[in-house]
């Protein structure tokens, strides 16, 4: 079983219960390290440099994206969002296995890079429960619910490019299973290339 | 998550206990099922037809092979082997995973043919270990010893086709670690489309 860490995407519904399901995995679970997001927009009030995101000029997103210092990076509104390529590197080297929260545009970026990356979706257990979620207790405007349907159905392009696709019913249930699916990912063969060589080299001196 | 089994192919060293990691996940879990090859070769004393193989003739086999019925099939040592179509068809479409026990050869052709198949390599901790078991107790010839190692060196080429490498250090934890990474294929988008496909035109509706 590998020693490095894995990199996993975490996309999902917003509605999905996506920022829980993360909270409570990093809480039961010491292995996880979560990779914070640089941006070029302004942080709103009560956020934190370095906990939300890190905020950043656009010239110094710029200058990172010219030194390939982001594994990946999408505009959206006007404002650029990119995950810095130290901490992961850095996380996954010494044993983490790192979670990234980003949207399907950086997914697909990072795995093209970084093809041993899992890519995991968050959905409801139906589409008549997100919809429940989304239109909120009748305190939301038609306006307002329209668009966050219409958010939905742009979420849902593209659900097959992912590995998973997980059903949060149950936090505590989902939450053990994102950490057995995750944690399953040491066992593939393309993260375990060292032992692998060296098995096939031990054997192969066997014979001679 | 998918009711339809999911199909598993199984190979591994000699030596590694694979016979035995199998028995046990069939002991222990219900929701499996083993499917039985068939074979050229003559029954040895003590086999049964349709437990350990199907013995068949060549006609019947060249039969088989010409009506697509056999998912994948090869020859060792002027004898023909192969897994028929039908009961793989039948347990997956009634719910229960599939598991093949074939080498290398096979295994490729089934994930050629299904992508969704996976594939799992059994292993021992080691290179030493392996060849301390295939050594034996210091009862077999040179030449004895000479073959099944030069065997293995046979069956680690390729090792990295494979999706998943599981070392066989104790069988009771690799029995519930091979249970695992079956269960969680299930979980992966492209076992679970006709779920992906029903909330993506659920949501499109809600727009309308």
């Amino acid at each position: 079983m590998s020693q490095k860490g894995v990199l996993v995407v975490i996309s999902g519904f917003s509605g999905a219960g996506k920022g829980t399901l993360m909270k409570e995995l990093l809480k039961q679970y010491p292995n996880y390290a979560l990779s914070v997001s640089a941006t070029t927009r302004q942080p709103r009030p009560g956020e934190v440099d370095g906990r939300e995101y890190y905020f950043v000029t656009e010239k110094d997103f710029d200058e990172m994206i010219a030194k390939d210092q982001m594994i990946e990076y999408a505009c959206y509104c006007g404002r650029y969002y990119g995950t810095p390529r130290t901490y992961v590197e850095e996380q996954m080297a010494s044993g983490k296995d790192v979670l990234l929260e980003i949207e399907i545009q950086g997914a697909l970026q990072i795995k093209k890079k970084f093809p041993e990356t899992i890519l995991i979706f968050i959905t409801t257990p139906s589409a008549e429960i997100l919809k429940n979620r989304l239109v909120g207790r009748g305190t939301e405007t038609p306006e307002v619910i329209a668009a966050r349907l219409s958010r939905a159905v742009e979420e849902s392009r593209g659900i097959e490019e992912y590995d998973y696709v997980l059903v949060n019913d149950d936090l505590a249930e989902c939450t053990a299973l994102l950490h057995q699916v995750i944690q399953d990912q040491h066992h593939r063969a393309c993260n375990q290339m060292d032992f692998i060589e060296k098995t096939r080299e031990e054997l192969k001196g066997f014979c001679q």
